[in-house]
């Protein structure tokens, strides 16, 4: 066997910074997670940046091949430039590859963290026997990446994937974005966690209230999972329709892009085999035909830490 | 200024072959029209496409630097083998290309037909100037292709670009492909004509039945857009009312691919500016802010045996 490789992984988020040093099979061999502080400015983010860098590399005795970094926003990843991440106010353009290189002589890939999620997918998860794939992240919001014959599928800007925001309905439900019927504003969490608390109103019998004890903030994807083994109905009836909704907004992006391919990630997707099943069975029924027989539907296969291992799956996939 | 360049564009169809000279700036300067023997099986088409190239060439003495071909179908473009090209009875597999370069000796491209449309804008259109685009093609079908980067961006089979089969409403009408609310079920040249047929029975005072002389075989987007420039109210409605929608499901392909130059050809495209401007303006509404700014919606500038030169310009294209 030859000799490991290893790279950094960096998430940058929000709330957190969270980093690691990740084997070339996706292992996190040592990590360093930083509370943010995005609202105090870029310079403030760069210096922990650069803390968490120079605390992951102490007493680090192997060879490091580059530095990823998954960050929110619009990224120019030729160049290594950040543009107005979604909260992080006064950044507008960041040259982070320079800084980063400059700093510690390390060659660095930054990606969009959807991006970067699909790349993880593509190296060490369930994309790795795939050449194409839509990846779908099924969080508070719905995001998404295209590989395409092994390669990043970014668009004009690198913000391609956004299937999110495919409409099911244009006369439908206003979501965040301004738009009508998106089916993030039918499938994202918060929305269907609303929905679902609201619905149990009217199905007090189910086993999700028996399985949160009464604690209606306990509810989650894996409990409405749980219950819906439990042959629960109501939690089957709401796996099966959000399956069915977002297989419906595939199935408009599986006709644009000609790829079948589907990982599914992300939080909701705790929904487990139920979900993938009604999603698949669902994208079947409204592709066009000859796309019909190659629809296959996988769970990501990165869980926790995607964030950390997608950004240092970067460096190999450039490699 | 350099020698002018010729190619050979083919437009195979199921009721017509069409096949031309084309020199590298788009213009016809031969043309051959062919009844198609599409019902006979695969033989009797490659006679007479043998035939019609035979044809084109009597008496020609530019060089052809090589022969296009757009047709039906699934088209494996790298082998030019053409797969059962709808209305083209007891195809299966036929490699075109290598039958048509062994016959002539002359290097032959083969896409499909949305697809050579789209390289066709591209080399001499509405996309000369730029690097990617999604071309819509608006007829009995809505039908398209995407060129990214300046190369047509396939998908798993060549079969991208299906913007026709983007649902709007996932609970709304039928479309021919099997699925519900195709954006094709709404603006597709058929059920359009059949809608104002309907609806001008509620509108007696439509100028569009004085320009067609109350005979309603004659009404076209042509005429429709003729009645709107006349102030006709009802005209203006179906035209904003066909941009809304188309808008509606390209914001969706728009934000998957983050592609926001659109070109719209075929015949419903002569609706006219009225049409642009409400898609341009529907699809703005709808898109991720970051990508408002950059939509553009160009008609599209083949226009009379687009076929021809479409199939012509992927010899240019390659080259």
């Amino acid at each position: 066997m030859g000799r490991m490789k290893y790279s950094i992984g960096i998430d940058l988020g929000g709330t957190f910074i969270k980093m690691g040093i990740v084997n070339e099979k996706g292992k996190i061999i040592k990590k360093v997670e930083i509370e943010s502080k995005a609202k105090e400015g870029p310079k403030e983010v760069i210096k922990q940046l650069k803390q968490g860098i120079k605390l992951v590399l102490a007493n680090n005795l192997k060879k490091i091949e580059g530095i990823g970094i998954g960050s929110p926003g619009l990224i120019n990843s030729k160049k290594g430039v950040v543009e107005n991440p979604p909260n992080f106010p006064g950044w507008e353009k960041v040259n982070l590859k320079k800084i980063i290189e400059k700093e510690f002589d390390i060659p660095t890939e930054i990606e969009n963290d959807a991006n970067a999620a699909a790349v993880g997918e593509l190296i060490y998860g369930a994309g790795k026997k795939l050449k194409s794939f839509l990846m779908v992240t099924l969080g508070t919001g719905v995001g998404g990446g295209i590989i395409y014959n092994n390669k990043v599928f970014r668009g004009d800007t690198g913000a391609a994937g956004e299937v999110g925001h495919i409409t099911i309905d244009h006369n439908g439900d206003p979501c965040n974005c301004g738009s009508l019927g998106c089916i993030e504003s039918y499938v994202g969490n918060n929305y269907l966690t609303q929905r679902i608390k609201k619905d149990l109103r009217q199905n007090p019998d189910s086993a999700i209230i028996k399985l949160v004890e009464g604690d209606m903030k306990k509810i989650s994807p894996r409990i409405v999972h749980e219950a819906a083994l439990l042959d629960d109905p109501f939690a089957k009836q709401v796996i099966a329709d959000t399956g069915n909704k977002l297989g419906h907004a595939l199935a408009s992006a599986i006709n644009v892009l000609d790829i079948a391919n589907i990982i599914i990630g992300g939080g909701v997707a705790g929904f487990g085999k139920l979900l993938f099943d009604s999603v698949e069975h669902s994208a079947k029924e409204r592709v066009l035909i000859p796309i019909k027989p190659r629809i296959k539907v996988y769970p990501a296969k990165l869980k926790n830490e995607a964030g950390i291992k997608g950004a240092s799956a970067l460096v190999f996939y450039k490699s």
